[in-house]
């Protein structure tokens, strides 16, 4: 859209490998936007596994249930993915255009429609003009690319102020794999998760179990603490392809000691890509993270992480640099989880603020505010109970996501 | 505060008959603000019995605890609330503010400690100055006044942008009886509930026991119904005295038919005054009114109304008077109750949008525009499965809230 780049984009854009086995194409399909690609097509060799993690909203979009049904079969060939247009609330006829475009990918590309993956993202409750995907198909077929990434990952952004890329390499049997993976991602955004459609492509050959549990457990540490609106969108995606072009032997077992290495690096891609999204949130002009220790275990401490992360009042008190401690305090108290009011300590910037339930004797406010000027603001808190921990990360709540959401459909 | 008043304020404001048995005192205490009233008493009559409901924060203010020990004796003679200071997470300090702010009030007015009542609302964080309060306590005794009701709203008021106040008559077995009430709220509103104080003062003669129940059950259709921010304040107080002044027999049991009538002007009064409260939220400029039915049951239909009430993307929608109701369909979603997708049905200003999961033929969208130009917005939600209703309050979410929370310490 319109909108300026994120100050919190990165310097520069990473340039992703190739990843043996899989190749892509775009194309400006006229769905929505005008004179920018907005359809995508992945196409990987035969034997790609695939696993997924996708939305819990109940009023999912057609696509994300028809991916759910495609994940049971374990293979993944094609996948297809358009912005500007969510196919959400657009009944049987949403279903029937899914069901359609996975039948004509599936004559074009060589596949069973099973193993054709589609994600839409954009405007709820309009019908998808899917006979723009069904005719554009063939012309993307002959454009195919093992290099085309970026353009991959400008096909599918919305609100978006950047692209969103991240690579890694592993080994896997002494073998080095190749892990990449984009995503696009701004409002609307909250575990689990948002209008966030993420995709990750590697050649190890994994089983789709393995893929599977890699994904579910990365993704829990990723993109489930990550939020940047507390709301939750209809069309969450992950999806992971694995092509198995790697040398190695096959990986049945994500608790095979010889994924541990690629398992680390997924991790650490998927929370790359995940603290882009929230650095790419709506009118965001600071990065959060907020680190919640001493909880009753980890998913309360979660709870109370996310209760912060989604407080109106503490986003509001980061984007006008007010070290607003307070505000913190309240957070905790509404998570609905167990803290010890007069254990509670809150440091900011590693300044510690409050200590034992009070705040520390000659605080001096100085250092958290020149803090709170700068762009990644750190906030940790200790609630006293016990020994559970999390780290989520979010943005600030600006006058530029009003301006973008008073005003996305006009 | 600075702010101007809430286009959404009442064109005048109730001039309040007094209430046998209760008088009132304001005082500029320079607890915080400067050249106004930020203390206000209120001093019942002996056998004036008390209910209450109050914030389930887990970082509660000492106030609050101090309220609930209190309300075990059912006894409420004294009522003393200042604003600017919130004396939350302030330690063993601020419970010691609170206990000599009690001993004070009690000697000054002939009670005991217990039957003090205390509230406090502010900033939070910093040392309540309560010797501030202790030395205004005899001055304020001298200017007691049965009428004061305007005096009193105004003191406690902080980021309110207009007083809020509403009164009622009831009939208990033929004899006329007053309910008046008024209330502070604008920010960090959400139930259970906002920062957020209310008080009611009827001359009926009610049982401790009596009055906690109606209140109670009042609370949650009124303040319990209404959200701005979703984030759930250390201090929120509703208090309820009844001096026994009327003339009718003491009734002991809410579920007595003669106080059907009351309880229906109790739970009307406090339906006002919550509402008020979302009409003064930070930054609002339009009143919404979210109905759902056909839910499983009427907790369920709750929680769907305010996951509605709360979505930012629904608010700044209708802060850009947008009919962007694919955001509704997003909030019914990611509420995690059961909502049927294909029988799904939002009606907005009374105007039928969708129908059985989809948008109605030929959907013209004139109406529910011109709706949304309007200070009252209505969204009607039908998720049917069951019968379980609804009705929360909430406002837009504009420019004006983030100003206002964005640099409110400074």
């Amino acid at each position: 859209m319109a909108s300026p780049v994120s100050p919190l984009a990165p310097a520069s854009y990473p340039t992703l490998p190739p990843v043996p086995g899989v190749r892509f194409a775009s194309f400006a399909a006229g769905i929505r936007y005008k004179g920018r690609s907005d359809l995508m097509v992945a196409v990987c060799d035969p034997g790609t596994t695939v696993g997924g993690a996708l939305t819990r909203s109940l009023t999912a979009s057609a696509p994300v249930l028809s991916c759910r049904d495609h994940l049971k079969g374990g293979s993944g060939r094609v996948l297809v993915v358009n912005a500007g247009n969510a196919n959400t609330f657009t009944g049987r006829q949403g279903v029937k255009d899914v069901a359609d475009t996975c039948a004509a990918a599936a004559r074009e590309f060589g596949c069973k429609p099973e193993e054709v993956f589609v994600s839409s993202t954009g405007t709820i409750g309009v019908r998808l003009p899917a006979e723009k995907i069904l005719n554009a198909l063939p012309q993307m077929k002959d454009s195919l690319s093992d290099q085309a990434w970026m353009d991959a990952t400008r096909a599918i952004m919305t609100t978006d102020t950047f692209p969103k890329l991240a690579t890694r390499t592993a080994t896997i049997g002494g073998v080095p794999v190749t892990i990449n993976g984009f995503c696009k991602g701004s409002g609307m955004i909250a575990p689990d998760m948002g209008t966030m459609l993420a995709y990750v492509f590697t050649d190890a050959k994994l089983s789709a179990d393995a893929v599977q549990t890699m994904l579910t457990t990365g993704c829990d540490r990723s993109f489930n603490c990550m939020t940047v609106d507390s709301d939750t969108s209809t069309s969450d995606t992950l999806l992971m392809f694995a092509t198995g072009k790697a040398a190695h032997d096959l990986i049945a077992d994500a608790a095979d000691p010889r994924v541990a290495d690629f398992r680390a690096e997924l991790d650490d891609l998927l929370i790359e890509l995940a603290q882009l999204v929230a650095k790419d949130g709506e009118g965001a002009t600071k990065f959060i993270e907020i680190k919640v220790t001493g909880a009753e275990h980890d998913q309360a401490a979660k709870r109370i992480a996310l209760a912060i992360a989604n407080s109106p009042l503490v986003k509001t008190a980061v984007a006008g640099e007010d070290a607003n401690w307070g505000r913190i305090v309240m957070a905790v108290g509404k998570a609905g989880e167990r803290a010890d009011r007069d254990k509670l300590a809150i440091s900011m910037g590693g300044v510690v603020i409050t200590r034992d339930g009070e705040p520390v004797p000659d605080y001096d406010e100085t250092p958290v505010t020149a803090h709170m000027k700068g762009q990644n603001i750190d906030i940790t808190v200790d609630v006293g109970i016990a020994n559970g921990k999390a780290t989520v990360w979010t943005c600030d709540l600006t006058h530029g996501y009003i301006d973008i959401n008073g005003s996305y459909r006009t």
